[in-house]
């Protein structure tokens, strides 16, 4: 079937259900940052392969909502499927809900799967298809009816996460939550978002991409458990494992109904924002339920001791592999010699891309002991492409490296130690004086913040400004967080912590000893050049005295910030200070993991400037 | 009667209404911050005359509560009433609430006078004796039933505040503030807070203390309004002006009955932050209330062009006598030598003192036109006085100056062209290393954030950050915010705006040009000194590019920053820069004003470091 059959094929089924338009997300049913193949409706119903995007189809039409990043893709992959492109963001382009309250027709019936829609959103679907005098229906998965060759759910093994790495077991951590419960007199926790789930439970898979996650929901009452996934994907000591925290296995799917009959007069204890639509909407009216955050989410983003020691390893390792990727880019370079658009080649003398310059650094990091891959879609971004925030190279668009401009990658990996992420951008040969000055300033940013020292009760929206004031005073900006949390072996992104000084829909959190935050920020200049430079900071006890508390960052990403790119004139003492410190440290950590060029390299790297 | 029989006194009142525990606080019926002799209950009942307190008095038993300002003075003032002190924010002290709910007996009463109270204080009090089966009676102002020789409502004039100082004629204020009463369908907008009142009818009096303000209520209709005020207080140019905008006078105590009889259907739009219990209780019950912050409150803090040009007009004028008081001050340092600790004499061979230096100052206020007073009470703190942020010299603890220590003064005034605020700090002679590091320290601090550019979007807990880092990376800190918004010709201290990095009970607004605000960033050293330095700012448009819509400040305070105590070299170069313009631009400014001596030590005083 093409697409426009699929579409005909879905339209059947809409007719059948009495639907009159029926929005396809691009969702799992975990609100998970990426999808897997089972999960891609979107994609399958419109042809568009980009990782954001939303569906609405009626009777006699079909479109697709997606998002800057992806207008000349989603235009090329929609050609001649008859699906209006409806680009987001851009001037007079409605959203998909301020279309349907336009097009929905009056009395119609609107349809989605509830299991990819959040609580919020699903309200609002209902509320628009009320207003209508219609109604939702939220009750059919209609893309999954016609989906012939729909990707099953992975089958990969649920493994555990050893107590050397994870720090604490299971049991405390279950018990931790219980008293949260109590607390609110919840006779049961319902857990939906997978990075959650394999936190508390010290149990970690390979369900989602870039996410060492495992499909699942669980039902957490006082003295027992309910985790619903594929019995098959747990061996017996996992099952052991559970079994001793008494937390049984039920099938996936089974929650849907089990959480039906729970009893009234209980209690349930549920984050809105990480639990899909069909699952609230299945908790009965006897329910009474305690909606707040997860108490997990607050846990998690503190670290305990041996995951800071662990994640300061995990660095290590990956430092290592980075700094070894960027003797390797110089290197080429060097070779290449001065002449401006000069292509690097490698060992073999095959021309280095945007795609194999990234393919070389997972190599690199492969080579590392408890590597486990990427932690996200890796970025690999050269010249002009460093200016797209999200770039990521196809086949396509892939340019080759040459000298006189700039790479950017904005990479990172799962270890058993814990999660990196890091953006270095790098001169390949001689760079113009503009590019070095965006160089320098992004840097100063990045570095000022590193060193912000803070009293205890400070969020991220107050410490923005440190990083962000260095490009004000410059009238510039960058359209994006300057960090955000990272998770151990779960999500590169994790809530609630962050660099915004923009408040989103709930106020920053304040920064506690132990956090992980990346420092990541960045300029970028349309159809020339982008600059980004990101470290992972720990947040550290510092002085406490009369004044309270105070904080400060401790840098745990140990690679060069590249001098040649770098005007030390436009710095400021104080910020070369912090830099040449920086780089003593980089220096004297990496040093013995390095032998012979890259060695010699690294120490050329890191003089003081 | 001494303290004593008033409290004898007020129990018989008490056991005459059956109250077991009755509270008096220091307010007056608007939430004013100065209050006048009138609503002085609490200083009445306990004689402790400090500013801040509340008391509680039961059948057998009396107690005040007070904050750090006022321990010794309370101690003190108390000895021999028989009631206790409660150093409130001590460790381990109840506060009045925590206390009633351990005492007030079983089924008490518990009693207060609802218009001296809060919307939200009082309806905790009556959930408090609810929760004790008793019940809460505000409806009696016991004290002043026995107050023989209370001070009369004062009878000052109303006068209009002309549209060349005002900027906006009443009409159009009424006319934009009936739209924000129009969405959200109020027939009704009740008003308490008197700088509310003021600006939007373009009055003034002088009924509190640094506030020129007019005691009175206004209920705002769609076509007509009713001020409840003194009718013998307005003269017929103020009636006139008020009968135009068909506004009449009603007697001031009048609104208690009135507002009972708002017809039901009726929608009255309030802000319970504004308003005091009695009156929010009296609101009949088939009267829907909208509670939001008061139109006025946003609309009054963005200041118009005309409020901005005056405001620099005042400015200056303060600018002068400040500059003037300045040299008088450092003349009669010189004039003492060199020796440390030798007295500071004026011309007549008269030691000065904390006391007779702010008098000198509000002199020399006095010579500029269109002066109206002092916009609070002025703060002179030498030497270790310095260290107590609200210090207020008393007969009994004015120092006289001496060399080799420093003054603070924390002073402003009220002119037809607005209302000034300003810190400096001087040194009388040679101060020591320590003394002047953290002078330059709080000069960092001011000048950094006068110089911050930020984005339109930012709000002052963005901001803070920018004066507070170079207190951090010391190590110390200050515990009070950074800065507060200044009214026009109104309450000094105004709302919403501020600079502080703790969020408060209301997320801080963002910053909008014309706002107007105060950077005072300080150093507390208890026992030894203290530095505070404020400038007023002024949001001021600057560059718009692609990145969106920058924001500067521009300083409309024009006194030069004490060199004596400034460490040059512990300076970055920028901070040098910023104080050496800013220096420039006041010399500029105020030479023409100045002339021989004081025109030359201008000159001296703001040279290049």
């Amino acid at each position: 079937m093409d697409v426009r059959e699929r579409i005909a094929a879905l339209r059947r089924e809409m007719e059948r259900c009495g639907i009159d338009a029926y929005i396809v997300p691009s969702a799992d049913h975990h609100q998970s940052e990426y999808v897997g193949g089972h999960f891609m409706a979107r994609q399958y119903i419109t042809g568009f392969t980009g990782s954001a995007g939303t569906a609405v189809i009626t009777g006699d039409w079909a479109g697709l909502w997606t998002d800057g990043r992806y207008f000349i893709q989603a235009a090329q992959e929609l050609e001649g499927s008859g699906i209006t492109l409806f680009r987001s963001g851009e001037p007079g382009v409605d959203t998909p809900e301020e279309f349907l309250k336009k097009e929905l027709p009056e009395g119609g019936t609107l349809g989605f799967d509830g299991r990819t829609t959040g609580v919020l959103e699903g309200k609002r679907y209902c509320e628009l298809a009320e207003e209508k005098g219609g109604m939702a229906d939220y009750g059919h998965d209609l893309v999954g009816r016609i989906w012939s060759g729909r990707p099953p759910l992975p089958k990969d093994k649920v493994f555990l996460l050893d107590e050397k790495y994870a720090g604490e077991p299971a049991g405390t951590k279950l018990k931790r939550v219980r008293e949260k419960m109590a607390e609110v007199h919840a006779d049961v926790h319902l857990l939906s978002s997978l990075d959650d789930i394999a936190w508390l439970l010290n149990i970690r898979g390979n369900d989602i991409a870039y996410c060492p996650l495992v499909l699942s929901y669980l039902l957490l009452f006082a003295d027992h458990g309910v985790l619903y996934g594929d019995r098959e994907k747990f061996p017996e000591q996992v099952l052991g494992h559970l079994g001793k925290e008494n937390i049984r296995i039920r099938p996936y799917a089974q929650i849907y109904d089990d959480i039906r009959a729970l009893p009234a007069g209980s209690t349930i204890l549920l984050d809105a924002s990480r639990v899909n639509y069909t699952l609230f909407r299945r908790i009965p009216e006897g329910v009474r339920t305690v909606e707040q955050e997860n108490p997990e989410v607050r846990m998690k983003c503190i670290k305990n001791e041996t995951e800071v020691s662990n994640m300061k390893r995990a660095h290590l390792k990956d430092a290592v592999a980075h700094t070894r990727f960027l003797y390797w880019m110089k290197k080429a370079a060097a070779d290449a010699g001065t002449a401006p658009g000069t292509p690097l080649r490698d060992e073999n003398g095959t021309v280095i891309t945007e795609m194999t310059a990234a393919e070389k650094l997972e190599e690199l990091r492969a080579m590392q002991e408890g590597y486990l891959g990427a932690s996200f879609a890796p970025i690999s971004a050269f010249a002009e492409h460093g200016a797209i925030v999200h770039y990521s190279a196809t086949q396509e668009s892939s340019l080759p490296l040459a000298t006189g401009k700039m790479l950017l990658t904005d990479t990172g990996g799962h270890y058993l130690e814990g999660t990196t992420d890091i953006t270095r951008t790098v001169a390949l040969g001689d760079i113009s004086r503009r590019e070095k000055e965006d160089f320098t300033l992004t840097a100063r940013a990045m570095l000022r913040l590193m060193d912000t020292v803070f009293l205890h009760g400070c969020s991220g929206a107050n410490l923005d400004l440190s990083a962000r004031e260095v490009f004000w005073k410059e009238r510039v900006n960058f359209d994006h967080g300057t960090g955000h949390g990272v998770g151990y072996l779960l999500n590169v992104h994790e809530g609630p912590v962050n660099f915004r000084w923009r408040e989103g829909a709930h106020p920053a959190p304040c920064l506690e000893e132990n956090m992980v935050i990346t420092d990541e920020p960045g300029i970028y200049i349309e159809g020339s050049h982008g600059v980004r430079l990101e470290n992972v900071l720990l947040v550290r006890p510092d002085v406490t005295n009369g004044y309270g508390r105070f904080l400060h960052f401790e840098p745990l990403t140990f690679v060069p910030v590249d001098l040649d790119a770098l005007l030390p004139e436009k710095m400021t003492e104080e910020e070369r200070r912090i830099l040449n410190d920086y780089h003593r440290t980089v220096r004297e950590t990496l040093s013995v993991y390095l032998e012979g060029e890259e060695r010699e390299w690294l120490r050329e790297a890191t003089r003081p400037v």
